[in-house]
């Protein structure tokens, strides 16, 4: 599956509405979708057998830093309440699981759906970097064009059931005087993922380095600089590949569904 | 069951720490828990079987403003990691229902627990009511030492798989020039019912009688007082009263599980 840079895709992501960029990852487009659609919520997807539907929404909510939940379908359903496109096809990308293997990355995922499916929307931190940018924090990817990266960690999530796994995080390299307001910021956004997990050495995550994240793409980390790290949505995924469900979709790191929710109906203003 | 008036009976229950008061508890103390061990959290108990729970987990999700969960047990377990008592002896009263219809109400519920029991935890406003007293914002039912005015209104909850119902509210008379501060202060705490669902008349929520409460005591409204409502965690009891599962346990309205968890550990601070 070949990927264009986004910035030469489609120059006006940022002002596209759901539905429109939903569309144009229909007819196929494949890209990540920092920066697309300004304002509105962009979410993770985690697909798994009903019979698989407690255990996961237990661990999401014994880790709600790392999978915030904002919504889940019936089984079956392929749309949800906050996404009215078709949850099968209108994500730019997705990966497919059995038994915790990667066996598909795909632009849709018609041929490998089951009516026996639950989708679980979790919020992604890509939407408060809207808020970020108007905050004055610079986001180094959206500036490059490329996917955030993202880490597995040492951090072990609390089980539930048969799920277990490492936390998942996405960096950004925060200006020291400016790590404040990133933090702030963030913090305003719980059900995205909400304040940083971590400020500086990643080392202290178990990230031998930075050059080479475990999904997405590396940004470089200037003089001046601290990386900072938020839970990330790709921990589901790190959970299927760790405890190996009989089947499991989700979609390609950084390559999210873009909801109709807006950003602020997740903003929490005190 | 006979209950005294709080303040006659532990004259610090304020500075009490959880397990202190769920001492008293398991002795056979009966009270409804506002203003006890300020600055812990105080959570509602919902107990259902085990093949019950992913509906109730779901339905949480759906509606979290009324059933924000802070815990979820494994089957059977008595405690949870956020209360350290036995939570069939340590809350100071129960209520046990029957295919939707209470059986028995009592201070503790050793004889009907059941092994395949999953216990909800869920986020109780008593928890931010110290935060109003340090805003300057006068608690009614505090000052008069009764349980607060709770009501069902006429707004359904989303339901989820069997489980439906009406949101219940709790209610507190706020002066005019505060209810703005009452919000702010209140939004701070999302995972105990954050800000208000309702600011003035209760007929908007299908309340009829503002003296005449669901559950819990009333409370006078004076002159330049607003009722303001905020979603309650007895709202669970209410859908099982609707929705009738074979079996539930819950809390005495307004009679808590005080747990090991600050209240500072849910203050969302932007």
């Amino acid at each position: 599956m070949s990927e264009e840079k986004t910035a030469n895709v489609v120059a006006d992501r940022t002002r596209l509405s759901p539905a429109e960029a939903r569309s144009l990852f229909r007819e196929g487009l494949v890209t990540q979708t920092s920066g697309w659609s300004s304002g509105w919520t962009q979410a993770n997807l985690l697909a798994l057998p009903k019979d698989r539907a407690y255990d996961f929404l237990l661990f999401a909510q014994r880790n709600p830093r790392a999978c915030p939940v904002l919504d889940v379908t019936e089984p079956g359903e392929i749309s949800a309440s906050i996404f009215a496109g078709d949850l099968r096809t209108d994500l730019p990308a997705y990966r497919v699981y059995e038994n915790g293997e990667q066996v598909a990355e795909a632009a849709e995922v018609m041929a490998y759906w089951r009516d026996d499916l639950v989708c679980f929307l979790i919020g992604c931190s890509f939407t408060f970097e809207a808020a970020l940018l108007a905050a004055g924090v610079p986001v180094r990817h959206l500036e490059t064009g490329t996917n955030v990266p993202m880490y597995r960690t040492k951090q072990e999530c609390r089980p539930a059931g048969a799920l277990a796994g490492p936390m998942v995080v996405s960096m950004r390299p925060i200006p020291e005087d400016l790590v404040a307001t990133a933090v702030r910021v963030t913090s305003r956004y719980p059900a995205v993922h909400g304040a940083p997990v971590h400020v500086g050495d990643p080392r202290a995550l178990g990230i031998a380095d930075l050059d080479r994240p475990d999904f997405g793409e590396p940004v470089e980390v200037r003089a001046g600089e601290t990386p900072v790290f938020w839970a990330c949505g790709v921990t589901p995924q790190a959970v299927v590949m760790r405890s190996r469900p009989p089947f499991a979709i989700g979609h390609a790191p950084g390559h999210m569904a873009i909801t109709d929710a807006r950003d602020t109906a997740y903003l929490v203003l005190p």
